[in-house]
Formats: structure tokens, sequence, C-alpha cells
């Protein structure tokens, strides 16, 4: 039994389209960054207060890259990893630099703009970041969604990025995640991204 | 054929560190952060002029994460990762904590502390990261190593994590690869940690 606790919008996006990349059935538990995740009841849950929270039959894991990679492993028929060890090591690559380097940069737009340049430079002309569709491609989404509208990035500034945003907002699964998420969001009267 | 690309004292020595915990044959390569890093030559090797960085046959692989869950799957024999899927993801939450959360606070001391602070309340009154000793330690061990020295930490304030850090210092993987990045170190003027 799958249970997620996410914040609309928040990085918690991210693990939450992936569940519905590999069609297992799980329960998503909203609860709002700052409000919600400082609550008692929750940090019972997570001591460190922090969204995405996924608990396997009732064990928590935390981390979007850890999450992402569970999910992925876990659920190998959605193929959202390599089935190899280098292969799994470059996803794992490409999201810690996406963890560290990218949303590091997530206060500042001068810092922001520097870190998604190279993240653009790792993209290259290529349609997913590595090769074939992965939870790399969901990690990358949910960052550039993001901080594109807080930095508002121009259209001509990483053209590789919105292709590849636009190729993600056309997947079932993400439309689908964005339409719960948005409908949360709306009622908490909070505006996505 | 592994070649690693490291400078003393760095974020590439847990790398280093794993590389020799595991037993296998590789070459170590020193190039100095900030100098050697921007050379073109070490740039035609990895772009982003970032240590370390791990010559699988010729690829590149780079994050101290990928390269430290490379190893640990690659050399299953010398036990430095879970063996099932959930207990690797375990492993890379912690890392991913501390690749975003904890190195992420190495320009401040107060964020540092802070950081530090979960970091002990993660680790607990174990004496490895995950049970068994696995590449987590050998993260964590690094970044505490480097920062405590940096914001001058007192004995007192994070015991779980010095008591942690003494039981890595007593690992021959670890004085091995210190003696040997030491003795480069003094050759190019700077002082470890």
């Amino acid at each position: 039994m799958l249970v997620l606790y996410f914040s609309p919008g928040s990085s918690s996006l991210a693990a939450h389209i992936a569940l519905n990349e590999t069609g297992a059935p799980f329960e998503a538990r909203p609860v709002l960054v700052a409000t919600g995740t400082r609550k008692p009841e929750f940090l019972a849950i997570n001591p460190e207060g922090k969204v995405p929270s996924l608990l396997i039959d009732g064990r928590l894991l935390t981390e979007v890259l850890a999450i992402l990679f569970y999910l992925g492993r876990a659920y190998p028929q959605a193929k959202l990893l390599p089935g190899d060890i280098e292969g799994e090591a470059q996803a794992l690559s490409w999201m810690s630099f996406l963890a560290s380097t990218v949303h590091g940069a997530r206060a500042d737009a001068t810092q922001g703009r520097a870190a998604f340049a190279l993240a653009a430079q790792r993209l290259g002309a290529g349609e997913w970041a590595l090769g074939d569709y992965s939870v790399v491609d969901i990690f990358l989404f949910r960052l550039f969604w993001r901080f594109a509208a807080r930095f508002q990035f121009t259209p001509d500034e990483f053209p590789n990025l919105e292709a590849h945003r636009a190729r993600m907002l056309a997947r079932p699964a993400v439309i689908k995640t964005l339409a719960v998420e948005s409908a949360i969001a709306e009622k908490a009267g909070l505006t996505l991204p």
C-alpha cells in the first residue's frame, strides 16, 4: 500500500506524476507546505516536515530522487528507469544534479538561469534526458515548470527545455496529476505553477 | 577500466574512499579545484568542470551520489549498499539529503549547523547510517570531516557525528585515501581538511 503526502505544485509534484505513470494504486493525501507540513500530526509521520513523503506499507521514504528511483525500480513495466547498473547511475547523476545544483538555485534568478543553462546543456538536442523517457524527465519538468514561471524566463532563453515541457504537458499522467493538484490549489487560494 | 579525477579533500574524497573500499583497480588522477578543473584538457573530459569525475571504460559518470551508487552496485562483494530495492532507495534518500540539504549549506555556518543537526537526528544512536556500513557513511563522513573543521564545531555539538567520524578514520580504506590525498595537498600547499 502506497500513500503519498504532497503539496500542490511543490517538489512532490514529481513523485505524484511518477505514481500516475506507474499505474499503481496509491492514496494521495494533500498537506500544504508551511502550514500543514508544520502540524504535529504530519511531523509524527516525517519529523523533517517535508513533502514528498511516501509511505510504503507504512515505512517512510523521503527525497524526490529516492522516491522516483524506488518507483522506477518497483514498477519496471512502466519503464521509468534504465535496466542496467550504469544506466541507473546515469539517471541518478542527472537527478542529483537537479536536486542539488538546480533546486539549490531556486532562491535567486541569476543563479537559477545559470543552473538551467547547465540543465539545457545536459539535455542537448535530445527528446528526453536519457534518450528514452524516464523519471529524470519528470524531475526536470517539475523544476522548469515551476522556476520558468518564478524567474519569468522568456520562450527563447531555453528552447530545448521549453520543448521538453511541452512534451511533458501532453502526457496523460502529467495532465491527470496537474488537474488533481490544480483543483486542490484553487480551493486553498493558490495559483499554479 | 576505472579512472577517478579528484581534488584532495574536495567532494571527490567520498568517491576515492569508496573505490578503495571496493578493492577494484583504478587510476587516480589529481586535478585541483578552481585551477586544474578550469583547464581546457579537463573541460574536454567533463564540460561542467567538476570533481569527482569517474570514467568507466571511457564513459563519464558525475555526481558523488551517482558514483557511490554505481560502485556499490558494481562491486556487491564490498557490501556498500543494501541488496533490496527499498534498502537502496533509503540509501539514496540519505545521500540526496546529504547532497542537497547538507552540502547546500556549506557556505554559511548557521545553515551548516542546522543541516548537521538534521543529519545527527537521522543518524541517531546507530553506529552506521543504514544499520550496516554503506556508501552513505562515506558521504556523511566526508561532509562532517570537512565542515566540522570549517565551521569549528565543538566536540559536544554533534557527539554522534564525532563518534561516526572516529569510526570512519579507523577504516583501512579511509586511512589509505587520506594518506594519498594529504601528500598531494601538501605538495600543492593546501592543508586538509
